[in-house]
């Protein structure tokens, strides 16, 4: 099936919708990635099958295959398309607001049960997950550059010191949660979100290298 | 060759090894433990079979089901054994010093090939590790209390403020160094364990529920 982009092939529509939004190699694609994300949800990354997706999915799994080459593309597609289930941070133009928000979606994305399988089995790295890793490591970056964007207008704003490192911020506010969640099983807190929240602004406050006790400008 | 270090039992020196430390069953625990992190180091958890264990260690697979039980307590009585790889957190009567010798610990756990495997397979809990978690968390709790036992002094010395939570500050220590590490397998260096020490001091010498800008006494 050619991909059409105009509505008239050599005089006939008769498969038209296969090129719009809407048609049928949408609607093919749209039961595909559901019935991935179904399955995620169900058995995880590393039962999923093909095999159970194109049955759910109501499709021949040689047209998965066709498609999305392997497992991996195949949840590397679901998971770019349904990546908005977890909002950007918001840009509210008040760092603690921001930062409390982000956290808010971390434990958001905790709570998906598709989100949580493909952290659980595919974050840690081993080599038996390197494929779906090469994937995955296309999406991250736009993903992490969103968190540190947070801070990274913090300190334009002056609200922080030049000094501070967005990309540590990140790993420094994040950390905690995945730790918590995933090695402890220990639920995630408002508490726990808001004294993260505070410490790491806490500690981003202060210039580094300094070794005064109190400094909160740049 | 039996390891006899007393002399003589009932006339016979054949089997008196058997019963002392040091003896056969020593000697076979030891060959098995040996194997097993020899086997986690190479395969993982997931992949590690205690057929392999046992033509390692020279053992009939018997001899350990009959003592170990299962691969989950195979592995987690390994883990008991070895668990001195990774030191407990020192006492010097400094929370920097303290708290940065905790994290290079963790680092050090990182850097050992069995641990990293155990952490990485088995860290995230998830249905399909049900069995060596059960284990293992008779085994946390007591190293989560080392590693709190840090900031109890501190507060105790009077260095940390009475609000401090020395078990959100395990969490906020040490998560940051999972997550770079485990999710995106990035170096930890020791300009980061240094970031992520004083930042949590900063954050930690904060009374909790306090709006002040600077507060560092209890």
């Amino acid at each position: 099936m050619p991909h059409e982009t105009s509505g008239q092939v050599e005089g006939l529509r008769y498969d038209s919708a296969c090129a719009r939004p809407g048609g049928r190699t949408a609607r093919t694609g749209k039961a595909v990635m559901d019935a991935t994300i179904a399955e995620l949800s169900e058995v995880g990354y590393a039962a999923l099958r093909i095999e159970s997706v194109a049955e759910r999915a109501g499709v021949n799994k040689t047209t998965i295959y066709r498609r999305w080459g392997s497992k991996a593309g195949l949840v590397a597609a679901a998971f770019i398309e349904r990546q908005g289930e977890v909002s950007p941070p918001v840009d509210t133009g008040d760092l603690r607001t921001d930062l409390l928000s982000f956290l808010r979606e971390v434990r958001r994305a905790f709570e998906s049960p598709w989100i949580a399988a493909l952290i659980r089995e595919t974050g840690p790295r081993s080599v038996r997950n390197d494929e779906i890793h090469e994937v995955l490591d296309q999406i991250w970056p736009a993903r992490f550059a969103l968190s540190r964007a947070i801070f990274t207008r913090a300190v334009e704003r002056g609200d922080l010191p030049r000094s501070a490192d967005p990309d540590f911020l990140v790993e420094a506010a994040a950390g905690p949660l995945y730790f918590r969640w995933l090695f402890f099983g220990r639920e995630l807190t408002d508490d726990f979100l808001e004294c993260t929240t505070e410490l790491v602004l806490q500690g981003a406050s202060r210039p580094r290298s300094s070794g005064a006790a109190h400094a909160d400008g740049p």
